[in-house]
């Protein structure tokens, strides 16, 4: 079995960067955002297009193992979207990907925001030839996240904790979140807002732009 | 891809009907609890585990990616648990359970209570050798969540949704949420309650003497 996914692995490793060509020919990057189900996401890509459309072309892919229901949403928010079913699937692979951004037909100089099926374990070993993966955790789920499930906090160049608005309720230590986080990862970057409420959203924004302007506007191949 | 799926989930599936006949010898029942990560498996147990050693004899498998911290939750709480930590693997599978029930040592007539590792995709589909499969939902992760995950909903007996004292914080419709789980599985039970403050548990710990109490006292192999 473990030779087995190491050839299914290989092959996706492929398709992921024949993607990640393909965005840099457009001068276009992907993040890949995964979190559990429920953290916040498609509220998180929500709030960003309504404020960045203006400044940043974006558009979506969306994953879930079924409904349109957070397709409908985005197109709502007034943004271009896939919707990729993946049945019983548990994540998103790069072919999956692949056909959906042919389907999509971003606009050059753009980002797409790929919204992985709600799940913090298997979407972590699956490249999508994303620039980086983003993880969204929740307030709500528990401070010891990072360290349960180290396989997505070590893939993941960015740690959004979401929903802290809810703080005053829940049992969650921020600091030791993060200390866990930064014990499976180092180099973890980390911010703290509430999508629904909008607290501290520009920290977001801000790296937004830091690492997604930039690449956009150089759209290196190597 | 799919033909392998099917061997390794029938040779799952053998090893279920054999673990359940251990159990069986025993008088004992197993419940496998299922959720998104930090919808609050681990919180229930402990508090079941408190209100119910007296009456019914209790002990825990618990499963994560990494960390004991679960299970050193449980001993404190003062119940016999076993930890498996499944890597990279996103589900417990028949084996891991034979294995652990063995170096668990249940007593006889009592309930092993499994918890899954936290995912809502992937350990719906493979049987441990459980009388039912029981599906926690936290108000917090949005009540869309049975058409979004239809197979883990479809699995399940009982849905219990945690966390009703952060209702009047979040945006949840409750009866949305229990008229989507009806939609993918029309005989899904559902209790509400939180598992933190303890509003509703006694309706539980009824449901655990109703399905648990009677099948232990008979403990039927067919």
């Amino acid at each position: 079995m473990i030779s087995l996914e190491q050839e299914v692995l290989a092959k996706n490793d492929k398709v992921a960067e024949r993607v990640r060509g393909w965005l840099a020919g457009r001068d276009t990057v992907a993040l890949n955002f995964m979190s559990s189900p429920g953290a916040g996401k498609t509220t998180l890509l929500e709030r960003t297009i309504s404020d960045l459309r203006s400044e940043l072309p974006l558009s979506v892919i969306e994953g879930d193992q079924q409904t349109a229901h957070d397709a409908e949403r985005i197109l709502a928010a007034g943004c271009k979207v896939v919707q990729i079913n993946t049945g019983a699937g548990c994540h998103l692979d790069a072919s999956m990907v692949a056909r959906a951004l042919v389907q999509l037909d971003p606009p050059r100089k753009s980002l797409v925001m790929i919204e992985n099926v709600g799940n913090l374990v298997c979407p972590a070993l699956f490249d999508l030839g994303e620039l980086a993966k983003v993880v969204v955790v929740s307030v709500t789920e528990g401070d010891d996240k990072p360290v349960k499930y180290p396989h997505m906090f070590r893939a993941s160049k960015l740690m959004i904790l979401n929903k802290i608005d809810l703080l005053p309720h829940v049992q969650f230590d921020v600091e030791k979140c993060v200390a866990f986080a930064r014990q499976v990862n180092p180099r973890i970057e980390v911010i703290r807002l509430s999508a629904t409420r909008g607290d501290h959203i520009e920290y977001w924004y801000g790296w937004l732009r830091k690492h997604v302007n930039e690449l956009t506007l150089t759209g290196q191949l190597v």
